[in-house]
């Protein structure tokens, strides 16, 4: 471990963390479980990428399998790209019928940004002041973390993200009104500045943000503010897509709002490097209009069979009605947590968190001292909010309620032992 | 054929060309060779991405090994990212000892110019005025296709490309001067507007300007303007890297110089979407100080064994001696082929062009015509230069000298039944 840690910084420069105080070493993955190289058996109730489970046998084998037969760009015709396409388009309303693959969630909503701007002429965004959306030079400019080299660009207005403990407006009930009031006056200042709005960039269920409760309508006042000043919505399911939200298959059904540009990450592909952007063909043929883009390896026949694969065990295993039952349990399981830190259990589907606070302060270090405990008894999980006070859940779908009780009695016995002022 | 195209404007949108007139519907590839839905058999002399031959054995079958074992991302640690990047670093001079792993070029170079931004705290980047280095927002900036919406951005500036037919400096000799006299200018421009230099982007042989004949110590007047003016040479080794300049693994070190940063693509893992930014650790540690970069699926373990299994079968096979000797051969060969409208032959290791002119114009359309009948004749070319009138030839790596003959010898009759005004 000290080794593999010296010859990572040696290799890979300062600063790239690893989760956990002490790393974990992870050498093989099955279904909602880890294995590190000691043997040990982890609860992986964190990763969102492996979908459908870690190395699902159907999915290895499509990529096994194409990967011997071929793999090259879309140049060619090949049915591949086609086949999953329109796979993937029916599970679309919205007149949301057009794609373009890619190889990360970074490069699609790098596309999104400049589909935005192809509509309407315009370069001004929006994006919540606690996001992230990618890491692209461009995509990074809507994150909050560290400024760029030639400081914050002007062009990008962060409004207020929704929060739990202090909502905005005063009150959770007043919250959505409260964001697209934010909204509106962004879209103000950009056109005031000479950017104009292009459009706005946002989890339908917040995800990095904390997932502060939002619930279907909390995003109606900011599309209609949005519309009206003729901007796009341009909206990011790389976390809750696929049918992780278990009401639906994509966030924005669940919420109820037709969005204008839909991006879609890892997950997709359940792990392997596959992306996608999904559009009105209105809005596709202006991009197509304005860019010449090509991306050699998006759509290639490898990565459309693994991400056709994963489409398939969706539909085969049930997997969105079992992220609504499996959801909805493990809410209950968790509500029957007692706890003084405790401040709120919330979630959608397999998204699910809990909110550590004390008189309305964020309990960041005991969230974090959990955290690491439940690691070392064999249960994943990460954090989340802007104190980072938020036990991030949000397993791979197969996720059963057996691997629920086993989270929640394991959690319960180590927010027992844990002192209130870890 | 026509159901397919239909299909694919249906679900991509408009301007999503294909290679050809009329495209070629691959469904197998194997070494050198790709076949289409009829059976028919091309060689294949453009595709580098299949670097070790389409569907190397080896390839595959590191990837649905490690794909059936685990696929997850580098906040754990794992041997895979510690063990490739070991053996790639090995090929390195020039204090290049470090390492970031991406999925696309793009991605790689969209990082390697934040390095510079951090590095020189400037914003200000030179490319040349016939290049293109990737699709993300920042990165399309360097390119000269289509002007970005809101305008081109004033922190980029273009130096003209050399040439071969219209040399800079008005000769061969003189081009090498020339060229880095344009950069200079450049770097006063930036400095003028207030951007400052960050770094010079540059393909060490010019791909995408059509290899326009550069030979060992083409850029050392280059390096040292750059140099002088404390800016970083950015250094994109996506299409000479890994071997496919014949005389060295990468392009730098045939042309003798020391880049601050080199980006590598997708030959890298054949195909798989891994690719990397290779730099020094003054360099990195500036970049990861600045930036909390991550990217998600960059360095997982599959991709590792895909790009591991390239570096093993590289060696094992003797493929950069290949592409010395096969490339010498092949511009032998073609050098042999004679047409009145063949202005140049030229090249290094597996990669090499036909440039087709009258009287110092450029026979685009001749070119065109020539590429097609090739296509039909069951051998894949492509073309580039600013007016697409050169024969580009990028084989896969294995390919031999019977290829070779093959390729000349149903060229040599190409050229003979095509009428110099196709």
């Amino acid at each position: 471990m000290t080794d593999m840690l010296a010859r990572r910084a040696a290799l890979l420069g300062p600063n790239v963390p690893t989760f956990y105080k002490t790393p974990v070493h992870i050498v093989r993955g099955a279904d909602v479980w880890l294995w590190d190289a000691d043997g040990r058996r982890y609860l992986d109730c964190y990763n969102n990428v492996a979908h459908v489970g870690h190395c699902h046998p159907k999915v290895v084998e499509a990529i096994a399998e194409q990967a011997a037969i071929l793999n090259t760009h879309t140049r060619y015709l090949h049915e591949g790209i086609l086949t999953y396409g329109e796979r993937l388009i029916e599970k679309f309303g919205h007149d949301l019928e057009q794609m373009i693959v890619v190889c990360t969630g970074s490069e699609a909503n790098d596309v999104a940004l400049r589909m935005a701007q192809a509509v309407t002429g315009k370069t001004g965004f929006i994006a919540t002041d606690n996001t992230y959306h990618g890491n692209t030079t461009a995509v990074s400019h809507l994150s909050t973390r560290r400024p760029p080299i030639g400081g914050w660009p002007d062009h990008v207005r962060r409004v207020p993200a929704p929060d739990s403990l202090e909502p905005l407006g005063g009150s959770l009930p007043a919250q959505p009104e409260a964001f697209a009031v934010h909204v509106a006056r962004a879209i103000e200042e950009l056109e005031d500045a000479g950017h104009g709005f292009a459009g706005l960039m946002v989890c339908p269920i917040f995800a990095n943000e904390g997932m502060p409760g939002v619930a279907p309508g909390f995003l109606d006042p900011t599309v209609d503010v949005v519309r009206r000043a003729g901007g796009l919505i341009l909206c990011d399911e790389v976390q809750p897509g696929f049918g992780r939200v278990g009401a639906a298959w994509w966030g924005h059904d669940y919420l109820g709002f037709a969005p204008d540009v839909v991006t879609l990450g890892k997950p997709m592909g359940n792990g392997h490097p596959v992306a996608a952007v999904v559009a009105r063909p209105d809005v596709m043929r202006a991009f197509r209009e304005a860019f010449g883009y090509f991306n050699t390896y998006g759509g290639n026949p490898v990565s459309c069979a693994a991400a056709l694969a994963v489409i398939e065990v969706i539909e085969e295993e049930g997997l969105v009605a079992n992220a609504h039952d499996v959801g909805a349990y493990a809410l209950e399981q968790l509500r029957g947590l007692s706890h003084p830190l405790i401040a709120d259990v919330r979630g959608v589907g397999l998204f699910f968190g809990i909110e550590f606070a004390r008189d309305g302060v964020p309990a960041s270090s005991f969230c974090e001292t959990v955290t690491e405990r439940m690691k070392d008894r064999g249960i994943l999980l990460g954090r989340v909010g802007r104190a980072q006070h938020i036990l991030k859940m949000r397993p791979p779908m197969p996720f059963g309620r057996a691997h629920v009780d086993m989270l929640a009695e394991v959690l319960a016995e180590v927010l027992k032992e844990t002192p209130e002022d870890a």
